[in-house]
């Protein structure tokens, strides 16, 4: 079984070609594959495969050949990503299979289109709801934000605290009757120059160096916050830096895409 | 640039082979190969060169081929490691450069020898020295041990207490005095039916899921324990079984190493 492995902005998967759906992906063997000392470790697999070719999921839309098979590190399936959907983007322009620059591709949170840009990869993450404001709290203290839906909930604060220092090894609390399946939490410094830095805590999972989704959850935010509705924003996380552009009909996160490693996987060594 | 990804009870390494020593492997190289993200993610590098290639380290053994040249996650240089040992041998094997079943190698700690017997593989882990009595200590608590040198200092510490709730996330205490350098901690319970079960904080690491030269100490230190100076016994670890013989002149560790992926590097995204 062939595979690749890399990263956007240090969330980092196992990339698995499968064109014809031959593969059997069990939830036990993507859980073995991303185990970072008995596999080859990541936060998730990326099952490349021709939309035509999926068992299950979506009916395909015509046009769009290839679908990613999105499964998060313990084997359950996930609708998006936004750092996964562009390091498949890189793999179909490694692989030859991205006959232009610009792309539509499928996912179980609909069609995405992907674009490729020397070291970047842009992908298009849809309108980001804006809802109701809200507090996140850590060890008591209270930081404002905003409700995001980027097709997952999120709560955005923009904040003049030292980001740096927060203490994110517990989920910070939320408003359960607002977010009553949880939210990711981002801590957002205000814009400067055109800048901002984040962190954030994803739900089910904890701190992680960069989330797609977050992240255009906090530029939102922190346009709103220096009262303004669109423009693009420069976003430093713990894992590098990413840009996300907000317009009136769509937004779009803007970042690099890596292939490290290809090879071969020997299945029955995982079991 | 080729690489293997494979484990010994969840000791897990990225195998490099340069076999003419061809490669420039410096310690950034190194730390960024083993980031678990940025990279594919290795507690440790092993470089698979033939000792005659070798350009810093102890003068060739005649009749001795192969080199591990180990590599810890942060680029600096190690000795030996039991379990990287054990898997090295499981790569030339793979290759086809492993002649027979018995093999000697050679280390920064001297030469080894090592052994493939079906899924497990035994490496000579020369003899272990039991020095001082000595006590490590959790959160006030005091545990009895011994201190024995297995090529780098351990304190084996065998306890009725129920070891999977001991609180290892920081280092246990123990004497300066007699450990000026820091001291690898393990704790072992009594031999029942050959077996024991153990765990280990290696200094400067934190709790790992397996140590080679750790489970040597442990069972030196468990045989003694039930007032005997030999014998074979049966280690559960949290990342798996190995088995240690003690005779009068040596020590030997048995247990699996497994392969789990093979391919090429794209050094330059790693940069």
């Amino acid at each position: 079984m062939q595979f690749s492995k890399g990263h956007g902005t240090e969330n980092d998967f196992v990339v698995l070609p499968d064109p014809d759906g031959d593969l059997d992906l069990t939830p036990a063997r993507v859980a073995a594959l991303c185990d970072r000392r008995r596999g080859l470790g990541a936060d998730g697999v990326l099952r490349v495969v021709r939309w035509a070719a999926l068992a299950d999921g979506p009916a395909p839309v015509p046009g769009v050949e290839w679908f990613m098979d999105y499964r998060n590190a313990d084997g359950s399936v996930a609708e998006m990503c936004g750092n996964g959907v562009r390091v498949y983007a890189r793999y179909l322009a490694h692989r030859g299979w991205l006959g232009a620059g610009e792309l539509a591709l499928g996912t179980r949170g609909g069609v995405r289109t992907v674009r490729l840009d020397g070291d970047e990869v842009s992908v298009d993450m849809g309108v980001a709801t804006v809802g109701e404001h809200s507090t996140a709290s850590i060890d008591g203290e209270a930081f404002p934000g905003v409700a995001v839906d980027v097709g997952n909930p999120h709560l955005a604060c923009v904040t003049t605290v030292d980001i740096d220092h927060l203490d994110l090894t517990r989920p910070p609390g939320h408003d359960p009757a607002l977010f009553p399946h949880g939210v990711n939490v981002e801590f957002v410094t205000p814009v400067v120059d055109g800048e901002v830095a984040m962190r954030v805590h994803e739900r089910g999972v904890g701190e992680t160096r960069s989330c797609g989704t977050g992240t255009v959850a906090a530029v939102v935010a922190a346009l709103r916050h220096a009262r303004r509705e669109t423009g693009t924003v420069g976003v430093s996380t713990p894992g590098g830096r990413l840009r996300v552009t907000v317009t009136d009909s769509t937004t779009v996160l803007h970042g690099p895409a890596v292939l490290v490693a290809h090879g071969d996987l020997d299945w029955e060594s995982l079991d």
